[in-house]
């Protein structure tokens, strides 16, 4: 199964394709989505879900993995966030990919083994989940760690198990 | 030209098309795009953005308007009501519509006079400025201000001036 993990965002939205297999995981390709800040907010998304809609054509994934949104108290912050995430939520949807949504302390648990973890420690465990790989940028680590989250806990093949790290 | 006004949220989207022309508003149609709650989100986003895409097939707007977003002190509604403005965004610029974005006071000034205003009295003088028309709710009442603000505001062919309430 090849799964497409997204970390939405506005400016930057990462994300990451990965194949889940036997129990097995491989790296495919990830990559940033952009946008440029000087655009109107609908050139904006639009521009973004022409990139990610292309990620989808090219890499042709079976499902989709987001992370779910942290609410904080900076409301201009929440907004722009959940404006990127609602055009990226509605790419995915057209695109066919059933979505598996994960909460970010989760994801993290799933990849480095605890809820809380600086973004250098989730970009060297991906990397050693995923050999071969070299993320983008933190944004695409986050989008291949929520990818893994999806491949452990909500593949429609049944949960695969994690690898052993470093085994 | 022909303005289509929304109303953004997730669990009902109002919309409303007026004709703007020689400086005289008229009255096209006006509805709500609704979600169930039920649903989970991407497919509640999917189903908004097929209704107010067949909207603009139906009645082939030349632009678009929409109501910037308050953010208040509820993040989550702030969050819910940001992934629908950005899918109903997204929507409008796939459909190739330049897009104004208006103040919620500047909306109600434009079209009761004062920055606030009661949805009743919003309802009211939508009627008076919008002869024969029945809004489907008041956020679709909502929506034709908004495309009533942008005739007024925002249109290509410069501003009109809004007919005398009354007259």
């Amino acid at each position: 199964m090849r799964i497409l993990g997204i970390d939405p965002g506005l400016r930057t939205l990462g994300w990451g394709v990965i194949e889940s297999q036997n129990g097995r995981l491989r790296h495919v390709a990830n990559g940033l989505c952009k946008s440029q800040a000087s655009d109107d907010l609908a050139a904006r998304l639009l521009s973004l879900h022409r990139q990610l809609d292309r990620v989808i054509g090219d890499f042709a994934p079976d499902e989709a993995a987001i992370e779910q949104t942290f609410v904080n108290k900076d409301g201009v912050a929440t907004l722009k966030l959940g404006q990127a995430r609602g055009a990226a939520l509605l790419t995915l949807a057209q695109g066919g990919l059933r979505i598996g949504e994960y909460a970010p302390n989760r994801v993290k648990k799933t990849v480095v083994g605890v809820g809380h973890a600086a973004k250098e420690q989730v970009i060297h465990m991906v990397k050693l989940q995923l050999p071969g790989c070299e993320p983008a940028g933190p944004d695409a680590a986050d989008a291949l760690a929520i990818a893994i989250c999806h491949a452990y806990y909500g593949g429609t093949h049944g949960a695969m198990r994690l690898r052993e790290v470093g085994a």
